[in-house]
C-alpha cells in the first residue's frame, strides 16, 4: 500500500530506532530526563527562542501554547482554515474557553488588512464589556489545508506587525515549519523571530514517531509546563521517543527537500491527467491538493485504496496525497498509473456525473 | 436627546411602572413568584412552547440555550454576524466551551446548502475524533448586524429541515421575533415551531426594562434552571421586574408596527441626502444601517451626538438606528435635520476623504 | 403561612415598592441608569471600596469575583461548608474551572494554621507542576451553613494576614455582613478591610426584592463587568430594582437586629421543648439551627409545613429557620407552639426512633 | 543515588528496550498501530472490560475518564487524598469543570456511610437548583497518598452499591492496581467489575517508560477516544513506547511482588531506629511512609540526597519512599544505614525541636 494520507503516516528507521533502544532517561516529570532536555535545547536554539518543552503532538504544543496565551472569554484570530481551528477537536472552546475570530484566508494566507477589518474599531459609545477582547493571533506555516503552502516572510512579517499595533500575542503553528525553511532557504528562526511562541512537529515529514516542542520565553514555557502536567502530556522516560525527535532534526531536517520533489513529481503526473484539475505551481512542498473534474472525491478514493494508493478525501470534489521520506520515486509512478486506472473506472461508472459541485473546503473532512 | 442607539434603551411608561409596584410576588428560585409564573406560561403559549424560564437577559437565556444543548468540544453553527456568537462577551468559547462554525449569511440569512457545506461529509479513512462533532444551529431572527432582517419563512422551515437531516438541534434567538411577527403576520409560534429552543426579550422594542424567556421542551427548561442557576440568573421576588414583561407582551407587542414606520420615515428621510448610501428597501423593521459615501462613522456620530443624536458608529462608515415606542414622529424629523447638518459640516471639514474604505462589518464595533 | 425557609423569601414592602416605581432609569449596559449607579457608588462607600458593581443575585456577585481573581485550575480555598461552594450550583468548577481546596472550619470558622496546613510547603524535590497553585481564598461572614455565625474580627484579621504571606488574594461573601455588623458594631468597611473583594446581598434580611453588589479596587470591578456582561447579567433599565436595594439599604440596613431578637425569641422558646437539641449561645445573628433528638428532620419539616410553618431540613435530624423584618412577634410565638406540636405528634407516631443517626451537616440538602 | 522518590523512576532494562526497538508501528491516531491494539487488547482484557485506550500518562486517563462520565457543574466524588483531586494539576476543575466532593477517608478508604452522608438527602421543599447534581465516584486502588493502601474488597463492593442506589457513576484510579493484585491475589478483574471505567498505569512499578490505559465499555472508550485527542494525547506511532507496556505486563507484573518485599526489609529497618515512627503494618505495597519524631522533613530529606538517598517529604514531619524493580536489596540496606546516618546529624545539629508539629498531610507536598 502506499499511504499519501498523511505524513504523520511516516515510520522510524532502523537508525532511528537504534537510538531511541540507547537513549539514556529519566523522569521527565521531575525533569530527569537528558535526552528530553537535550531535545529541548536543541529546538528553542534553532528556533531563537530562550526555552521550549516537549509534548506528545503538536495538537498539546498548539494548544497549550494558545492556553498560556490567554483567559477563557478572550478571542483569537485564526485563519478560516486553520488546523488548530478546524482539526483539534474543540480544543481552543474546550480547553481554553476561547473564541475563535476568522481570518479570510486563501491557501492559509491573509493580509495586515484581514486583521485590521477583524478588530473593528472600539467607539467610546459602545460598551466595552460586549465583544471578548482579542488576545492572540495564530499563523500556520507552512499550511495544511491550504494545501502545504508558504508563508511570504514580509507578508508574515506585516501581518506581525500590524497585530502588535493591536496588542496582539502571536503564535505560530509551525508543525511543518521544516518545509517552509527547506523551500526558501529562509532559517526556521527568521521566521519564528516575530512570533511570542512555536510548535513544531517531529513526527510528520520527520519521521519520528512521537512528539512536538513549544518554544518560547523563559517564563512562558515554564507557565506551559503546567498546562502540559495538567492535560496529562507529563510522560516519564519521554527520552525513548524524544530521542527519535533529536534523530529526526539532526538526520532528517536537511532531506525534507526530498519529500517536496516527491510531491512535484506526482502533481506533474496528475497534471497531464485529463479529469483532474491541479494547478502545480500551487504545489509549494509536500501536499499535493487536487480536484476531479466528474468524480466523487469518496468514491475516487476508495477506487484508489483497492488499487494499493491510500490517500483522503478533502471536499466533495477533492483529494489530498502527502509525501514524506518513506515514499519512493517509484512509488509515484506507480501511483500516477493508479489515478489515472481510478478515473477511467470511474468515468465508465458514472457516465455522465451531472450532480451540483460544491467547492468549498469541507471543515469536517480535513485532516 | 434622540437616544437610537439601542431599542435596549426603551423606558418603562407609567402604567407599566404601575403594574410593577403592584406585582404579586415571591422567591422565584423556590417557584413561588406567580407574576413570574404567568410570564412564563403566557410566554410558552405565544411561542407553542411546552414551558418556559424568565431570566435576567438576552444573552443569558441564549447561552444558557446554547449550554443546555452542548457539551464543551462540541461544535456549533451561527451566522458569522450572530449576536451570540459576535455580542455576548465569548460566551459560546468561555462558558459552554464550543466552537464555533461560520456560515456566509448575508445580512443574516443563509441558505440549506451553507449548512450542508459547513457539515462537511464524514468519511471512514478519516479519524473521527479529529473535528469538533457539529450538534446544534442558531438562528436569529430578526438580525440585528443584518439590519433587522426578517427570515423568510420557508427558507427558515427548509434550513431547519436540512440541519435536522444532520441530527442537529435547533436554537432560535428571537430576542426581536415580534419584529418579524408584527411585519409579515406569521405568528411567533410559526417561526418557532421548527426549533426545540427559542429565547425572546421583553427589554428591546416591547419596552419592558429586564428580562428574557427561553422556552422549549418541558425537560429542557428544567435542565436550563439548573444552568440559569448556576450563573447568578435565580433572582429572588423578580415578579417585580416580571411584571413589566408581562405588560410590554400585553399592550406594547400590539404596538410593535410603530417602530417600524418610524424606522421607514427616518431611512426615507436619509435616502434623499446626497452622501447617505441606504436602500431603504432593506429596512424591514426598526432598524436602519446606512452607509456615508464620504465621512468617517466615528466622527460622524460624535457630531451627531452633539447636536443631540445618539448612534452607534457600526462599521468605519457604517451607523446604526433603532427605533422604539419611546421615540415621536417629530424626533424622527428632527433626527434627519441633524444628521443632514452632520454631513454638511464634515463635508466642509474633510473636504476629500481620501481613505481607503473597507466595507466589512466590524465585529467589534457591533451592539 | 409562617414562611422561615430563608430570609431570601422577604417581601418588598408599599414604600419599597414606591421608590422602585418611581426610580430614574437609563440602560445599564451603557452605563446609562443614575439609580444603578447611585446603589454602586454607597455601596463601594460602605465597604470602603474604590468601586462596585450591581448584579441580578449574590451567586453571580460571588462567582464573578472568583473568576475575576484567577484563571481555569487554580485552587482556591473555601471552608468545607461555604455557600460559595456548597450552594451556587457547581460554579466555582463550571464558570472558573478553580479546585476548591476545603478548610475544617467549625461553624464556618477556621483558623490561620488551617490556612498553612491546606497550603502544604513547596520543596525543590517535587515538581512545581503537579497540584493546582493556590491563588485565592474565600471567608463567608456570617456564615450560612454555620447557622449565621459571626467571624470574630482578630480570628479574620490573622487569617487573612496569614494568606498574604502565601500570596493569596481574598474574598468575602459577605452576603449577610449586615448581619455581623448589626450584632457587633463593627462597621461593615472595617470587616471589609482585609479584603481584594467584597460581595454583599440586598435581597436577604434586607428586605429588597432583587440584587447583590460586589466591591474592589476600580481596575478590578472593570474587569469584572466584564464576566457579568458574558453570562449574561447585563440588565438593562435595572435602577427599577437598584431603587428597591438602595431603599433597603437607606432604610432597612438600621433594622437587621430586629431580626437578630425575633431569632432569640424563637430559640429560646425552642429550647424549652424536649427533643430538641440546640443551644442558644450559637444563635447570633438572623438563623436558627436546631436538631432533633428523636425525629427525621424530613417528617418534621412536612408536619410543620401542614400546620402553616415553613422551615427547610439541613440534615437528617437538623432544621434550619431563618429571620426577616417581615416576620412579626406574634409568629414566633405561634412557630414555637406548632414545633412543640410537631414533635408530640411524631414521638406519638414513632415512638421510638431507633435508626442509625448521622449528624454530619447534609451538603445536597443546605440552602 | 537510591531513588526512592517515586516508582515512575522505573527505567526500561535492555529486553525491555530491545522489544521497542523491534515494535511494528502504524499512524495510531488512524487506529493503525498494531502493537497499540494489542496492548489495548491485553489490557481490557486483564481488567474484564471491553475496550480500552492507550495515552501518554495516568493523568490523561483519570481526566479524560472523569469527563468522559460528567459534564460541567457535576459533582464528583473523592477521596480527599486522591491523586485526581489533589496531584493532577486541578484538572478535575480545568478540564472537565466538576465539582469535588470529598470523602473523609482514611488512607484513602472510606465506607458506604461516608458516600451517604456526602450526598444528602433531597428534600422538595429545597431548590433542585442550588446544589451540583453527584454523578460519578472516584476510588484509588492501592491509594498514593495513603502509603500504598489496598482496598479491601468487601468495602469496596459495598461502597460501589451504595454510590449505585445514587445513580453514581464509578471510577477506578487502579495506577497502581496490580500491587493490590500482588499481595491479596484477588485478580485485577475482580477489583475492577464493580466499576464503569478503571485506569492503568504502565509507568510505575512495572517499569515501562511511559503510558495507561483506560478500559470500560465500547461506546465509553469510543467517547473517551475522542477527548484524548482533543488534549492532544493523540500520539502517532505510539506502538514503540506501547511496546515497552506490553512487554512490562508480560514481564513484570508477575515481579510485582518483589517491590513489596522491598519496601518491607526497609520499613522493618526503619523501625528499630529511635526517631522514627512507623508502623510496618500500614506497610500493604511498594510504598513505605513513616515520620520523624524530632526532625523536619525537608532538612531530612535533604541530608539524606547528599549521601545519595533520595525521598520526597509529603508533610512537615513526613516522608514517603517508593520501591520498584531497579532497587536491589543491598541498596535496601544501604538506604537504612543512610536514615540512621542522617537522624544522628539532624539530631545532633538540632538537638531540641520544639517547633510546633501540625501532622496533617499536606496536599501541595504529594506527589
Amino acid at each position: 500500500m502506499i499511504d499519501l494520507r498523511s505524513d504523520t503516516c511516516s515510520r522510524p528507521t532502523t537508525p532511528m530506532r537504534q537510538a531511541m533502544a540507547e537513549a539514556t532517561v529519566g523522569d521527565d516529570v521531575y525533569g530527569d530526563d537528558p535526552t528530553v532536555k537535550a531535545l529541548e535545547l536543541t529546538t528553542a536554539e534553532l528556533l531563537g527562542k530562550e526555552d521550549a518543552v516537549y509534548m506528545p503532538t503538536g495538537t498539546m504544543t498548539n494548544q497549550v501554547g494558545i492556553r498560556a496565551h490567554t483567559e477563557p472569554g478572550d478571542a483569537v484570530l485564526f485563519d478560516q482554515n486553520a488546523h488548530v481551528y478546524i482539526l483539534e477537536g474543540g480544543a481552543p472552546a474546550a480547553f481554553s474557553g476561547v473564541l475563535p475570530r476568522l481570518l479570510p484566508g486563501i491557501r492559509g494566507i491573509f493580509g495586515p488588512d484581514d486583521v485590521d477589518a477583524a478588530l473593528g474599531r472600539p467607539h467610546p459609545f459602545f460598551p466595552i464589556t460586549i465583544p471578548a477582547p482579542n488576545r492572540l493571533l495564530c499563523i500556520e506555516n507552512t499550511h495544511n489545508i491550504g494545501g502545504g503552502s508558504i508563508w511570504p516572510l514580509e507578508k508574515l512579517e506585516a501581518v506581525c506587525r500590524t497585530a502588535r499595533t493591536h496588542q496582539l500575542r502571536l503564535h505560530l503553528d509551525g508543525a511543518r515549519l521544516w518545509h517552509a525553511t527547506a523551500a526558501t532557504g529562509v532559517p526556521e528562526s527568521v521566521y519564528a523571530a516575530p512570533f511570542d511562541s512555536v510548535s513544531v512537529c517531529f513526527s510528520k515529514a520527520l519521521g519520528a514517531p512521537v512528539g512536538s516542542c513549544l518554544a518560547g520565553p523563559k517564563d512562558f514555557i515554564t507557565r506551559a509546563r503546567r498546562f502540559k502536567q495538567q492535560i496529562g502530556g507529563g510522560f516519564r522516560q519521554a527520552g525513548i521517543i524524544a530521542a527519535g525527535a533529536l534523530y529526526a532534526l539532526q538526520n532528517h531536517r536537511a532531506r525534507i527537500g526530498e519529500t517536496h520533489a516527491l510531491a512535484q513529481q506526482f502533481a506533474h503526473g496528475l497534471a497531464q491527467l485529463e479529469s483532474i484539475i491541479l494547478d502545480t505551481s500551487m504545489v509549494e512542498t509536500n501536499i499535493v491538493r487536487f480536484r476531479l473534474a466528474s468524480a466523487d472525491a469518496a468514491a475516487f478514493v476508495e477506487a484508489a485504496h483497492r488499487r494499493g494508493l491510500w490517500m483522503l478525501p478533502s471536499g466533495i470534489d477533492a483529494v489530498r496525497a502527502v509525501f514524506y521520506l518513506d515514499i519512493q520515486k517509484n512509488d509515484v509512478v506507480r501511483a500516477v498509473e493508479i489515478v489515472a486506472d481510478c478515473l477511467k473506472e470511474l468515468s465508465v461508472n458514472e457516465s455522465i456525473d451531472s450532480a451540483p459541485r460544491n467547492t468549498t473546503a469541507h471543515h469536517g473532512a480535513g485532516y
